[in-house]
C-alpha cells in the first residue's frame, strides 16, 4: 500500500481547536512521505469528497500548516451532512468509493462528533465490501463533550475556558453596578442536550459569592418557583445574581425554556433565546433590572482564549489518527485517557467507531449539587484540568493572525456529482 | 494643604480598564505621602460619599493595588447616579461637603463619562462657594468613546479589540459552516448613541471578504431594502455574511430597530435585542439560516483580551489626575492627545470639565463608507492604534486571577444619610 493518499475532512459544528487536529494530521503525514502520498482535505467536509473537491494540502506552506494549530473554526470548511444508511442511499457510498479509488485514497480521517464517527464506520464497512479497503479513522471533536469512552472531547476545554473566564469577568461587572442598576445577569451558552458547557462555567466560582451563582442545566428540569427563590436569595446575599444557562435548559416535560414563549407581533416564534426569556421572567416576578448575553458562535470560535491543554490534545488526536492509519488500524478513533494520579496526566487511547457512534454522554448527576444549581467538587476535579494553560495566537495590528489557506483543488477526473 | 485626603470614585458603566485608572491614582498618591494623606474610594461611586461609605485603600496591600491594573469592572463599585443641579437638590451638595470636610478630603477624583464630568464640575463650583475648595479632577472613562476633546476614551480601546477579535473569530466559524448550514451571523455590540464600538469591528476586515461584511451604525439611518440587498450580495459573493450591529441602530425617524418589534405572547416588549430582530428579518426575506450573538457585558469586561495601549492610557490618566491635583489644578480632566507623526504616539493633555460635560462626540461621516455599511481608511487610521498590544492578566487554574479587595470602610462620624 505504498504511497496511498489520505483524505481528511472536518464535520459538524466547528471549534476553536479543530484546526489543531488538522495540523496534527498534516504535519504527521508529511513525516511519512514514504507511505503517504498526497494529503487531501475535503472542501466543506465530506461534501468535498462527493463533489470531488479535494484540497491539495501539499500546496500549503509549512508555515501555513503550522498556523492551523492556532486558527479557530474549520479552515477547509465543514458541513452538516449526514450520510444515510446504504439501503437508503447506496449511491452516495458508491460515489465516495469512486472518488477515493480514482484518487488512490486509502486513508479516510474524519474529524467530528458522534454522527461523523458513525459515517466513518459505515464507510469502513462499505469499502471492505467493495474490495477496496480504506483505513477509516475518526478524530474526536465537539464542544459538547458528549462522546462516550474518551475522557473528554477536543474542542470542549476551550469553550469551557471561554465560559468560565467570561462569567468571571461579567460577574465582576454586575457586582460593580448592582447597587444602583443591574442586579441580574444571564449568560446563555451552548449545549442542546448535555450540560457540560454550562457546568464548566462553575469553575469561575472559587470563593463563596463568586459568579456564577446559578447554573441551569438540561439535566435538571426547570422549576420556576425554586429558581426565582434562588435568584432573590442571591440578590439579597450578594447584591446581585449571575446566571449561566444552557440553551438546552428544559421543563420536566422536555420542552425547552426557549420554546416556551409565544409569537411576536409578526407571528414569528419568539426571537430571543433562553437568556432573554429568563431575564424577563425575573424582571416580571422580582422586578430586578437585568442584562443578558448570548455568546453563540463567539464561545466556540474563541481561539484567543483557548485552553492549552485542549490545543495539545486536539493536535495529539490528529497525529494519533495518522499513526493508527499507518499501523493498519481501521474503524477506530483515538481517545483521551485520563491518568489515575492526583496530578492531571493524559495519554492517547483507542475506541472502536462502532462503540462511539451515536452515543451521547450526559453529565453525571453527582457532578451537580443536590439543589441542581451548581457543580460539585467531583465536577470541578473533572473540569479543572481541561481549561489549564493559555495558548495565545500571534497578533499583528492588535488582531490575531489566523491561517489563510490557498485551498488549491486537485484536478477533477470524474463527472460532476448530482445530489439526489 | 498638607496631608489632605483624597477621594476617588468610579461612575457609570464600567470597563475592562477603569481599575487601571484606579491603580494609577492610588499608586501615584502613595508616592506623595507628604501631601496626600489617606486615599479613599467611594463604595459604589459617589453614593459612597453620600453614605459616608469611604473605603480606606490604605488597607489594601501593594500587590492588591498593583493587581487592579489587570482587573476588569469597578473594583470599588460604581453607580448610575446623577447629581441634580444645586437648585433642584442642594441638600446633596451640602451632604457631600459635610462628608468631605469631616474627613478632610481636599481632592475629588471622579472616574466616569460625560455626566460624571458634569458632576465633578458642579462639586468644584459648590466647594468654592462654600469656602472649602476641593480640587475636582475628572478621569475619562467610557467604552462609548463619546467624550469630546480627548482623542479617545480609556475603556474604548479594549472593547474595540474585543469586538474586532470576536467578529474575526466568529466570521471564520460562519465561513466554515456556510456551505450546508449557517449563512448569516449577526453580532450585537454596545453604543446606544454613537457607532464607535460597532465601527471598530471593521478593523477585522484586512482583506476583501473578511468579516464583518456589514456594520450597522446609529449614525446611518437603517434602510431595509438596501440592507437586505447588501446581505444577499455578500452571501452570493463570499458564501456568507457576517454583520456587526450597534444596539443604537435606528430608522430615519430615530426609532431604534430593537424597539421596532412588537410584544410577545405575554404582552412584554420584545425580549430580544437588535441582533435577533435583524436575523429574523433576513430569514423572513431571504431564507438564510442564521446565528446571532449579543455580547452585552462580556464586551466591556473582557480584560483577558484588553488592549495594552488602552491599559497604559487608563493608568496614565489616573496618574495624571493626581499630578494635576497636586499642581493645584481644579475642574479639569486629563485627555489623550494623539501625536501628529505617522507612527502612533500619545501624550496627556488637559481639558476643562465645563467643556467636557454633557457633550457627545459622534463618529464623523468620513469614517463611514459612502454606502454606510463599513469604515473608511480614515477610520482605520484612527481606530488601529487603540487596539494595539496585548496585556494578559495572570492566570491560575486556567482562570484569570483578578484583585480581591478587602474594602475596609473608614469609621463613620456623621449621621446616616437619607436620600430624598
Amino acid at each position: 500500500m505504498s504511497k496511498a493518499n489520505l483524505f481528511y475532512a472536518q464535520s459538524g459544528g466547528v471549534t476553536a481547536v479543530i484546526n489543531a487536529s488538522a495540523c496534527g494530521v498534516i504535519e504527521t503525514a508529511r513525516q511519512h512521505r514514504d507511505k503517504i502520498g498526497k494529503v487531501y482535505a475535503g472542501l466543506n467536509g465530506i461534501v468535498g469528497a462527493l463533489n470531488e473537491d479535494l484540497i491539495d494540502t501539499g500546496k500549503e506552506s509549512t508555515a501555513t500548516i503550522a498556523a492551523l494549530r492556532s486558527t479557530p473554526a474549520g479552515a477547509f470548511g465543514s458541513c452538516r451532512y449526514k450520510l444515510r444508511s446504504y439501503s437508503e442511499n447506496r449511491r452516495e457510498y458508491e460515489r465516495l468509493m469512486e472518488v477515493f479509488r480514482t484518487h488512490n485514497i486509502r486513508y479516510f480521517l474524519y474529524n467530528g462528533g458522534g454522527d461523523s464517527q458513525d459515517t466513518a464506520n459505515k464507510i469502513s464497512q462499505f469499502s471492505q465490501q467493495q474490495g477496496f479497503p480504506i483505513a477509516c479513522i475518526g478524530i474526536p471533536k465537539t464542544v459538547d463533550n458528549d462522546l462516550p469512552i474518551t475522557d473528554n472531547c477536543p474542542g470542549f476545554g476551550s469553550v469551557a475556558k471561554y465560559v468560565a473566564v467570561s462569567i468571571r469577568e461579567a460577574g465582576l461587572d454586575v457586582a460593580s453596578m448592582c447597587e444602583s442598576s443591574t442586579k441580574v445577569f444571564v449568560m446563555e451558552v451552548m449545549g442542546r442536550h448535555a450540560g457540560w458547557i454550562a457546568g464548566s462555567a462553575g469553575l469561575s466560582t472559587e470563593q463563596d459569592g463568586d459568579a456564577p451563582h446559578i447554573i441551569l442545566l438540561p439535566e435538571i428540569p426547570f422549576d420556576k418557583q425554586k429558581f426565582l427563590k434562588k435568584v432573590s436569595g442571591c440578590v439579597k446575599r450578594y447584591g446581585y445574581c449571575a446566571i449561566v444557562v444552557s440553551e438546552g435548559a428544559q421543563y420536566k416535560n422536555g420542552k425547552f425554556l426557549a420554546d416556551a414563549g409565544g409569537k411576536d407581533a409578526f407571528g414569528h416564534v419568539q426571537l430571543g433565546g433562553v437568556a432573554p426569556f429568563l431575564a424577563n421572567m425575573i424582571k416580571d416576578s422580582l422586578g430586578y433590572k437585568y442584562h443578558w448575553a448570548v455568546a453563540d458562535y463567539l464561545q466556540r470560535s474563541a481561539r484567543h482564549i483557548a485552553s492549552r491543554t485542549d490545543v495539545e490534545q486536539a493536535y495529539a488526536v490528529g497525529k494519533a489518527a495518522v499513526d493508527f492509519a499507518l499501523q493498519g488500524k481501521d474503524a477506530v478513533m483515538p481517545t483521551i485517557i485520563r491518568g489515575k494520579g492526583k496530578k492531571y496526566t493524559w495519554r492517547i487511547g483507542e475506541a472502536k467507531l462502532a462503540d462511539v457512534a451515536n452515543v451521547e454522554k450526559m453529565m453525571p448527576r453527582n457532578y451537580i449539587t443536590p439543589d441542581g444549581f451548581h457543580i460539585t467538587e467531583k465536577a470541578r476535579a473533572y473540569f479543572a484540568p481541561l481549561i489549564q494553560g493559555e495558548d495565545y495566537p500571534a497578533y499583528k495590528n492588535g488582531i490575531p493572525q489566523y491561517a489563510r489557506l490557498k485551498k488549491i483543488l486537485e484536478k477533477k477526473k470524474l463527472q460532476k456529482w448530482k445530489a439526489a
